[in-house]
């Protein structure tokens, strides 16, 4: 992997937006990319014209697969009103947002345009569950993986066996993080499960005592989260609940040159640091407890920002299973190798601890519309930099902050360092 | 559409290669990637080291609904021994290769990326005839206009309607591009129908008699194309022959910036022009005698050439139907609008005329492997410029050329102009 050089210009967000994540039978990905163009749209502060905007790069994982649409960019474009301009579709898998942006930002970079949307979309609730299980299955090698009875709550098992083997880590520690991403996603009004465990437990006791039947025992959430009725194994040591959920959502972002940026904001955040690597599918590699691929990206969007882990505020990263989340920590250099579990349990990565990690929610909470994913990140740093987060707003200094997006297991991973500079 | 601008610094093509293009039973699109990458690796002149590679742009339309395969793109590095390079699929239906190009010319031209491999790669024959027809719908807007009935040949029929209507051509002048485009693929060892369509008839003529069945009476090719048998009609007033086929292959370019150029060949082609637009589907368009993204781009690539359409002296154009390649021949600036079917009368654009267009044998004649497309017509164009062309090789000067590649019905066009300086 050669150096990463730096971008020969600088590239700013200037306004940010995502539409409600959830399950709506009656809206399109077209539907909620409006919803979240709108949202976008009020976010910029000195207010933007959309004409001004020259190009659209959007991450969107199987729109073929989902709503059985290809050709989804310029389709996009026109639903917002976009058409002529190029409009692009990026794919890879999970990680299509955020390898979306990454274009985007090269887009900028180069010259070649100075404001440039990029947005994502996915539309995944059409489907019954079963397929789309399959449809998420072929981001892995479906030529010798999924035929060997591989989906993806395996092979995240199988990140988590190897993980529990070598550091000595329990399948309770795994709860941790979902606790804490849903009550971190019970502050975040687009979330889809916007409810902690303990208000969701709640309303399961509520809902028994008010039919009539005997009311469930559990004392906590642990209780809870230990019960196979209400959080039922899914894939050893991965229950129900250490699985993020299947969404409709999307995400949308303004980038522009730093000279642009005035024209929209007093505050632009910058894209100091962009990464991307690929990696051999899981079955090829010898090493079940890490991705590599994140280490690549991580360690080239550090270069480029010349920042360290240590000095990133906060972090949003690719908890598409509670596994994912503890791995990535270790990845982008937060913690080392086998204490990712630990600082979940110690609250380090809780909203008030010392590295606040997917205080939006993450995919756990928020929803998990794969193409949106890497976008709806983003969104997440634009508005805690902004002030725009409302209850789940993280307190003192947010200026530098990280998103990591990983695509199937790490076939594909893109980091991303924003730092707001004024 | 704002001004397009110059690229901040110029990007050539070193090195192309191209799968055979056909129907392969056995081979899956990462075998025909390999068969690419390993023709575009002997056509360096003085050899490459895949090692220098530091990204993957892929153009695919729909690995998903071909192969059942997404996340194509870092799977496909990893069959040509490049991973952890970041690798991106690019779709933009059957313009995914041609903006795949954009994307590796912006990537380099930004400084970002001195040595980046573009291709582009699609297996279509995996499925029955009408999955494949429904598969390529998917790139036209499947909420408006598939459920009105419409596939591609009723699309690229209903052009040809209303620029007969307009225009006053008549079916038989379509016939022209298709004789045109099979005597050049005839000359091209890679194509999937390398023969003319006058061969195609004698073959006809003698499989029938040595089945001891009664010879066709065809005199020429005119009768053989008017006869419903030989070539039924498709979609009124397109038949069998006014169609591209349904193609497996690949395609490879590697692009690096000037300074790298040396390293590689001493005759670099550099890509001067490179433009993109999107529209409306085909259902909202005043106009279907013209396609305006095409139009649109090819302003762009011209003015960033600082070229003419007079200038250029061959061009690869995206003619999946006979009338596309006369609507693109108009749409560039060739030729006034309604005069593009009498050029191809006229042998204007046969290979020894003033304006050669798909020396190639085009999708028609070579094959239409979508998402490879766009990357095949760079690929010509290199090859004519290098010399490597064979027994189509045009004679005289070849030094600037242009590739036009359209998703769907034009609601993506994507067109790049070529210069060999020396």
């Amino acid at each position: 992997m050669p150096a990463t050089r730096s971008l020969p210009r600088p590239v700013a967000i200037v306004a940010a937006g995502i539409s409600k994540f959830g399950a709506f039978p009656g809206k399109s990905s077209r539907d909620l990319f409006v919803e979240a163009f709108l949202d976008m749209e009020s976010s910029a502060s000195k207010g933007m014209d959309a004409r001004a905007i020259e190009a659209l790069y959007l991450g969107n994982f199987s729109s073929e697969l989902f709503e059985h649409q290809g050709h989804t960019a310029p389709l996009i474009a026109e639903a917002v009103g976009l058409t002529p301009i190029p409009a692009v579709r990026v794919e890879d898998a999970c990680a299509s947002g955020g390898v979306a942006l990454r274009q985007g930002v090269m887009a900028v970079a180069s010259g070649m345009y100075d404001v440039v949307l990029v947005g994502g979309a996915e539309k995944m609730t059409s489907l019954p569950t079963a397929e789309v299980t399959d449809a998420l299955a072929t981001a892995a090698d479906t030529q010798y993986e999924i035929p060997a009875g591989f989906t993806f709550p395996g092979f995240y098992a199988a990140i988590a066996t190897a993980y529990m083997h070598r550091y000595g880590m329990r399948p309770e520690h795994l709860m941790n993080v979902a606790i804490k991403n849903h009550e971190n996603g019970a502050l975040n009004p687009n979330a889809q499960f916007g409810v902690s465990i303990s208000d969701w437990m709640q309303s399961r006791i509520a809902a028994a005592i008010k039919k009539g039947k005997p009311a469930p025992t559990w004392q906590n959430v642990w209780d809870f989260l230990h019960d196979d009725s209400a959080n039922p194994m899914i894939a050893w040591p991965l229950r129900l609940f250490d699985c993020s959920p299947i969404t409709d959502g999307a995400a949308a972002l303004l980038l522009v040159s730093a000279e642009r940026a005035a024209d929209y904001t007093d505050h632009p955040i910058y894209i100091i640091g962009s990464g991307q690597a690929s990696d051999v599918p899981l079955h090829g590699r010898s090493d079940l407890t890490t991705l590599s691929a994140a280490r690549n990206a991580a360690q080239q969007a550090y270069q480029m920002a010349g920042v360290t882990p240590a000095d990133i505020r906060f972090a949003e990263v690719h908890d598409c299973f509670t596994i994912a989340e503890i791995v990535a920590t270790e990845d982008l250099g937060f913690f080392p190798p086998g204490d990712g579990y630990k600082m979940a349990e110690d609250g380090v990565t809780a909203r008030n601890g010392a590295k606040p990690i997917n205080v939006s929610g993450g995919l756990k909470s928020k929803g998990h519309p794969v193409g949106a994913s890497g976008i709806a990140q983003a969104v997440e740093v634009f508005k805690q930099m902004h002030g725009l987060a409302g209850e789940r707003q993280l307190k003192g200094d947010v200026s530098l902050a990280l998103t990591h997006n990983v695509g199937a297991t790490g076939s594909t991973c893109v980091v991303h360092i924003y730092e707001r500079k004024n």
